[in-house]
Order: C-alpha cells, then sequence, then structure tokens
C-alpha cells in the first residue's frame, strides 16, 4: 500500500471527511489499491444498520430520506446515504433536485452522502455502492442508508447488502401489480405507502396486505406503513419499525444467515470482476493474441474461441498471470 | 448438442417462427447449449443492417419504431425488433401499452418481435440481446431494430452491437445537457428530435448540431432530424439516412472496423461471463470449501480471499475445470 493510501486511512479511521471522501473516490475508481483498502478495513465493519430504500421515480424517496435523517439525527445517531443512479442519466435533472434538496444536512458533521452515477463507476455500480457502505460503516456511522431509483437488477443486486429493505410505493394503480412483478414483494421488510392523503392508498395497503399474507407464514411479518413524506407524517412509525426489524434480524438468527449469504455473494461477485479484469488485461497485452486476431477477422466465432480457450490450461494461467498493476484505474 | 436443439436449429434456418421463438427461449435462460447454438449459426450473421434505437421514456421511440417497421415492410424488407427494457419493471404498463400497439404488425408474417425484460434475462441483458439480434440475423431478417428504454451503462453496451445507432430526444429544456452528460454524442450515428411540432424543436435541433461541430471533423457527419411519429413526418428521411449510414460504414471501412472491435468485447463478455459461471459452480459444488467457510463465517475479508483463491493456480484450475452441464439453466 502506497504511503499517500495508508495515511488517507488513518486520517478516516480518525473521523476525517475529507480522507474518506478520497479514499472513496480511490475504490469507486476501482484503483488498484481498492483490494487492500477494503480487506484492511473488514475488521471495522458490520456495526451499521444498512438500510435499502427503493421504489419508483417519483414516490418521494428522497423526501423520507431526508425526514428519517433529520429523526436519526434528533437521536444523535451519525448517518451515511448512497444516493444510486443507476439507471437513466435522463433523470439527472430529478436527482440533482434532491441532492440540493438534502443540502439541508449538508453542513451537518454527522451526515455524510455520497451519489454515485452509473457513468461514474465503471460499470460496477453494485460492486461500488456495496464498498462505499462498508467505508460509511468503517467510518463509523451507525446507520447507512442505501438509495436507488427504480428495482432492476441493478437494483436488486444493491438491494442486498441491505440489512433493512424499504419499498417505496404510491397510491396510484398498477403499483402493486408492477410491485409483485418486479419480485419487490421477496425483497421488502417494510412498505412504505407514501404520498398516502392521495386517493386509493388505503386500498394499495390491503393489496399489499393480501399479498403478502399469501407468502408462507413465520418469520418476519411485512408491515405496509402509510406516510406523508412531505408533512411527515408515519415517519415516527417507520423509524420504530426498523429498528424493530434489526432487532428482530438479531433475536431470530436471520441477520447472521443474511450475513453469511451476503459474504458469499460477495466474495464470488468480487472473484469474478477481478478476474475479468484480469483477462481483460491479459488479451489486450498480448497472451492469447493469436485466437483474438482469429475472432476479430470474424474466422473463429466468439462462443467458439472461449470454449478453446478455457480448454487451454497452461493459456488460462498466463492470461490470469497478467500483473495486477497497469492499465488499471487512476494507479 | 441434443437432436431436439438440433431439430430446432434445422426448422429455424428453413424459416419456422416457432423454432426461432424456442430458441430465442433457450438462449434467454442460458441453456448450456447456448454457446454451441451461437457458433454454429456464426457464418449465418452478418447479413442484417443492425439499428439500434435509444432514448429517454416518453420520446416516442414505439411510435417511431412503428412508423419504421411500416415503411420497411412497403420496401418489402424483413425486420426483427428487440425491446430491451432494462431498467425500471415499474415502466411494465407502459411498455405492455407499446407492445400492443405494436400488434398492427403482429400478424405480419415479416416482422418478429421479442421483448426482452431485466427479470427474464437472469442479469445478462447485454449479452442476451446480443445473442437474440444474431438470432434474428441468422433468421434471414434484413433489419434488426434494437430498441432500448434509457441510456444507462447496460443500455450501452446494447448499443454497441447497431451498427446505426439512432438517439431520439424531445423538445424539451435540459435534454441536450442530459444527452451530452450520457456520452450520447458519442454513440449517436443520427439524431432524432421527436415530437417536432412542440416548442423548441428547432432550438434543440441547433444546440445539438453546435455541439457535434466540436467533435474532430472527419468521418460521418451526425444529421439532426425533426419528426412528428405520430403524423410520420420525417420518417422518409430516417429511412434514407439510415441506408445512406450503411453505405458509408461499408465504402469507409469504418463497418469494418467497428465490427472488429464488437467481437473483441463480445470475446472479452463471453469469456467473462463463462468464468464467471463456472467459478460459481466450482465454488458451489465445493471445491474451495476451505476458504468459502472462512468467508462465511467472516474470519477472512472477501476481498482477501479472493486474491488467496487468484495465488493459487491449482484451485483455480479445478475451480474452471468444473463440468459445464449441472446447475445451469434448464438442461
Amino acid at each position: 500500500m502506497t504511503e499517500r493510501t495508508a495515511g488517507l486511512m488513518e486520517r478516516m479511521l480518525a473521523g476525517d471527511r475529507t480522507a474518506l471522501a478520497k479514499l472513496m473516490t480511490l475504490v469507486e475508481n476501482r484503483d488498484p489499491e481498492t483490494a487492500e483498502v477494503m480487506s484492511r478495513l473488514h475488521e471495522r465493519c458490520g456495526r451499521a444498520h444498512v438500510v435499502g430504500l427503493t421504489g419508483p421515480p417519483g414516490a418521494g424517496k428522497s423526501t423520507l430520506l431526508d425526514q428519517l435523517v433529520a429523526k436519526l439525527r434528533a437521536e444523535r445517531r451519525d448517518v451515511g446515504i448512497v444516493a444510486v443512479d443507476p439507471s437513466s442519466p435522463f433523470s439527472g435533472g430529478a436527482v440533482l433536485g434532491d441532492r440540493i434538496r438534502m443540502q439541508s444536512h449538508f453542513l451537518d458533521e454527522g451526515v455524510f452522502i455520497r451519489s454515485l452515477s452509473a457513468r461514474g463507476s465503471m460499470g460496477g455500480l453494485a460492486r461500488s455502492a456495496r464498498d462505499l457502505t462498508r467505508l460509511l460503516d468503517a467510518f463509523g456511522k451507525d446507520v447507512v442508508i442505501v438509495e436507488t431509483v427504480g428495482v432492476g437488477q441493478t437494483e436488486s443486486d444493491i438491494m442486498r447488502l441491505a440489512d433493512s429493505v424499504v419499498v417505496v410505493l404510491v397510491p396510484e394503480a398498477g403499483d402493486t401489480v408492477q410491485a409483485m412483478k418486479a419480485g419487490l414483494l421477496e425483497i421488502a421488510d417494510v412498505f412504505v405507502v407514501n404520498k398516502a392523503d392521495r386517493e386509493g392508498a388505503q386500498r394499495i395497503k390491503s393489496e399489499l396486505e393480501l399479498m403478502l399474507q399469501l407468502r408462507p407464514a413465520g418469520g418476519w411479518s411485512v408491515p405496509v406503513l402509510l406516510t406523508v413524506a412531505t408533512q411527515g407524517t408515519g415517519v415516527d412509525e417507520l423509524m420504530r419499525v426498523l429498528g424493530e426489524h434489526r432487532d428482530y434480524l438479531t433475536a431470530s438468527g436471520e441477520g447472521r444467515a443474511r450475513a453469511v449469504a451476503g459474504r458469499r455473494y460477495e466474495l464470488l461477485a468480487i472473484l469474478r470482476d477481478e478476474i475479468g479484469r484480469r483477462l481483460a488485461r491479459g488479451v489486450e497485452s498480448g497472451v492469447a493474441s493469436e485466437i483474438l486476431r482469429k475472432v476479430e477477422d470474424g474466422e473463429v466465432d466468439p462462443y467458439a474461441a472461449v470454449m478453446a480457450l478455457l480448454s487451454d490450461e497452461d493459456l488460462v494461467g498466463r492470461l490470469l498471470r497478467s500483473p495486477r498493476a497497469g492499465s488499471e484505474g487512476n494507479a
């Protein structure tokens, strides 16, 4: 590890926000030192309550987040926020607006906000979100809230890292069906029907409760809360429920089971990622150049080439052995 | 290859739409036979003009697509469509509506439509889109149109497989800036300002043209077209421009250069994918069980475990050697 990075880590662990921000940039850029940084922070992690917040655009997630943060701060709990915008850069405007709204907390030393966009994170949004969450955890945040817009594959991957997943919906026709289709019933620990002063809130609540009853009994019973985030209505109850869910995770052993599954998932994700990077580097630096040329010329199709490559253990060994430093990030 | 799959391929190449649909399902589910199917179809591919169509939700892409298909059919050209909805399942309603609208072509034997959703494709949306496009190409379609909503990382990856990328915008404030941020200037071969009967169409056209002028001269000059898809206005010109772009790709040699880069990209993507799958299978079947247990118990952090794993060439060899069939898809 370079002296600079070691220094950053030391300062970060001593509570230096600037050092934290710099380490976040390093990790987001997949600097070659990322693995070592995350590895060294490992034993500092696992203390924070990681809350996932997801739902469709316009559900009022950011307003709800704002309210949650205010409540947490009133209890003197330190908060970290990772705001992920995985899908369309066209929503840039709205997200930017949200961030500006969140600036009520920007001057608060107890709150640390970091945005993650698809463009910034070199294609590894779920991994970056996970690493940033760990950094905030190691930094000593009591609660880390990970916010995503929408619920595609990337968002589901991101929600895997949360202890408690809050899914926010609004009282609009079709939302429950969409939620079901999107597999939200499986990932939600808490449903929030926001903008509950609008027509149809009670109906969507009943629909969700009905669908939740169809799930096998036992374990955590997923509550459906009504909130009006703009007025702060229902936020106290959400706080209470999140506390209960955390207690449930500990008492039932499900928290540990989730952590085990999460670590297994993480191991595979990092392994896949690291190997992918080494292979790309190996191929680009001339290992397997003959097969690459044949594929580029259209002589051999890529699928056949991959099968041929993988059956040559010697070649795979050479590809994976290509040095770690080099073409990667801002080394 | 199983007899069933060999039979499907034969019937598909003879023009059987049902066989094509079944092969698409096989490929989308990542059946173990996928690689062999795609490999055998390789030499049948490369004939279709692959057009990418992207832009923000609500830009009228589906209406434009509908119009394009009608024009292509009037010229007796066969059309394949891959409609990708990568981001939010919440847009399901809208997309479904579009599909229903597209049913004007559903009874037309010359048009084949396939939708791809994030949930259906097991996390490999770009790869599935590529494979479905190849299948349609091999099936004999003259034009294959790949439509995506939004322009995140996945969408950019998907657009890489197109010969000609059409980016559709609408005359709304901020769109050009967002387009620039999203890197659309780099991927667009044609800009379309749709809903051009609304205020501001001419302004956004000028802004785009100005930004395009800032790019290095030479090569293809990206046109900015005005359309009103609901009335069919401007669609003839779009058809003409797409033809010109295809001619340009051939004449300039850029088509070949793109194909070479595309195949290189595809090789790496498939390699990464295949290795990732083999590793997951290897880890799950008990190879590296000791290190897995340590990670699950939190004794070793996942990053350190990956570094340890990859430095043990013997272990990597055993992981990668795990048999292809088994836990994968509907074998």
